[in-house]
């Protein structure tokens, strides 16, 4: 009886990309304990198909409404209901049935529906990072008059989370937010703008999406998680240092007033803190995955990340210190340079110069509200779009 | 008026030795927090006349009787009281106004007293991990019907404990007891034989008392701290993994069975973990002192211990699981064995020689009470000494 009161109805929100795919093996894996209730993927109609005839959602919505025939078609036989759009996605995760959101989409496109949930009051597995890297201050607002609960699911913020349990807050010095590096680490600053997109995707330690492994490449996606740590746990931009740690077993550090740190360790595999989030508040979900051994981390560096070499780690600090619109319109902007980028539009080191130009150019707002949110991000993918139009010609 | 009902009264037993100096340091920091009640040393009288003369505590004890006139002279003037004698320790650490007792004590010496203190509901801060070696399973029942709390001092069972905060005993896998590997991690096997009591005096990172330091280069200590943490952490001598760091930096690891590790760094400095000791519940005591930087922890390195050339650590893993009077037996030889070695009496390797021979020759006694202890360690101090004898003739 314990474990049908605790089984907890989950929707994954970008159910076909890495993390959704992650996220579903541990729901498979824990059939006592969780359903995959809804399941939403933008594009991938063939294996969002496959994923519902294997775990029988509630309900799979397809973003993409060109898809949409062929996915209820294919689906048809299962009872399975069917929708499309964006606005059927945030309508979709206010269903009471559902307990955990796992919010697993790329880019902004996260943010609408997170908002959906906080406003129902479920608990959030927020993998998706961009939602509290654009709207900040306007999620850490509607927490406030919400039950809903943040849980971190990438291994950075899940570190924290794991090294301040049972802490207090007002103990802490600084976060120390650990990065590999990505793939240009070691590389000359002056070879940079020679990369390659299928250089930056050779990422050294994760298996990630092209997205978000060119954000490491470019370090942008430490300066994303430096705000994402800014939100979750209540800190100033300046209190969270980034560790460059390129072994990748430290998943990041807190140090404390009194002269201790407590690291999180483990091999680099997002099983982990998918798992440990969706078991939270205990470690419940224990695994019979291989665990690491000393031979795993028989040697660990670490060093200061190179400020100039990636100038895109200043830009979001800048950002995070202006507060209001300027990390939306950041985000905004690379998203666009990082699609062009991916489709060899641009020089890799062009990608920090289409963000900088276009923060200088989208009006800034302080204390938006989630129009002014919709509007920046509207104008930054516009100017940003212009940039590299005019950059190729 | 917080900070007065919170103060206080400490009893630092061993206060002229290398930790009880630094407990000393950190109650003269917070006099708003603590106040040292009962300072007792075992015969180095003129710095427990400095102590006394600086703190002004209630009492203090000269536990060698024949440096009792001379102290009490020295304090006359000043309305401290001043006893001798292991009897008025036991006694004096039950007095009403003492919260808290730090065991700072050398070896065996500190069973009485910690148990008197238990009896009277003491908190106790525990750097005497003899304590424990010796008489763990007669202190965990103890423990059972008392209010005392113990709180681990050294480094290592702190950093287990910060890595616990928070956390279920059930979800633990493994703890990873961290060891610097001592001044002769490095040195062949073969010349071991050769090492003089000067050459094991040099411990690579952290300044000890003599004792204490050549427990650390036979690693014998590291065997002392895995019975310890079997028995303050309620888990089995084969959960306890050691792990060589020679760095010092990683103090200890606790690995959970869902594949995360976390663990606790700082400088190798013994103020860190007495002051978060004394500090308990909460990190209040935050630290003025250096602060921990990327570059202190720039290269850390992990390997497994190497049995064969540190026999102790066998003999203590076997003691461990043979339990009742085995652990007390080796501590009792394991004392009188160092004596003899920082005489110049035996080689070093002698002392795993000595502590074999004696645990082969004491009987054993399961489910041992404290008359148990006293009879063991006395037959066992005898016959070591007896075969130290023998092995000069």
């Amino acid at each position: 009886m314990e474990t049908m009161t605790q089984k907890r109805n989950i929707a994954v929100l970008g159910s076909t990309g890495s993390i959704g795919r992650q996220t579903l093996d541990i729901i498979a894996e824990y059939p006592q304990l969780f359903n995959a209730w809804l399941l939403v993927a933008r594009s991938s109609a063939d294996l969002l198909i496959q994923q519902a005839r294997q775990l029988r959602p509630h309900m799979v919505i397809i973003a993409d409404e060109q898809y949409y025939d062929y996915v209820r078609d294919a689906l048809e036989d299962t009872g399975i209901e069917v929708a499309t759009g964006s606005a059927a996605i945030a309508q979709a995760v206010t269903m009471p049935e559902i307990d955990t959101v796992v919010t697993a989409m790329v880019g902004y496109s996260g943010l609408e529906s997170t908002i959906a949930a906080i406003r129902t009051n479920k608990r959030i597995a927020l993998a998706n990072k961009e939602t509290l890297v654009v709207a900040g201050e306007l999620i850490d607002r509607l927490l406030q008059d919400s039950k809903s609960v943040l849980y971190p699911v990438d291994s950075e913020h899940g570190a924290f989370y794991q090294c301040l349990v049972g802490e207090r807050m007002e103990d802490v010095d600084k976060l120390w937010l650990t990065a590999s590096g990505g793939p240009f680490r070691t590389m000359p600053k002056e070879q940079l703008s020679n990369v390659t997109a299928a250089d930056a995707l050779k990422h050294p330690n994760w298996s990630m999406g092209a997205k978000i492994t060119i954000d490491s490449a470019t370090m942008m996606n430490k300066g994303f998680e430096m705000i994402e740590a800014r939100w979750l746990f209540g800190v100033m931009p300046d209190d969270i240092e980034i560790v460059v740690h390129p072994q990748s077993i430290i998943h990041s550090m807190v140090a404390f007033k009194d002269g201790s740190v407590k690291a999180q360790l483990g091999l680099p595999d997002m099983h982990l803190p998918i798992r440990y989030a969706l078991g939270l508040p205990d470690r419940r979900l224990a695994s019979d995955c291989r665990k690491m051994t000393i031979e795993d981390m028989a040697s660990l560096t670490f060093e200061r990340p190179d400020f100039d070499k990636f100038p895109l780690l200043g830009t979001a600090y800048e950002a995070a210190r202006t507060g209001g619109t300027a990390p939306c319109v950041m985000n905004a902007a690379n998203e666009i340079a990082v699609a062009a980028f991916l489709q060899d539009k641009i020089k890799f080191t062009d990608i920090h110069q289409i963000i900088e130009k276009t923060m200088e150019k989208v009006p800034h707002i302080d204390n938006p509200g989630y129009e002014d949110y919709v509007e920046s991000n509207n104008a930054a993918r516009a100017i940003a779009e212009e940039l590299i139009t005019k950059s190729k010609n």
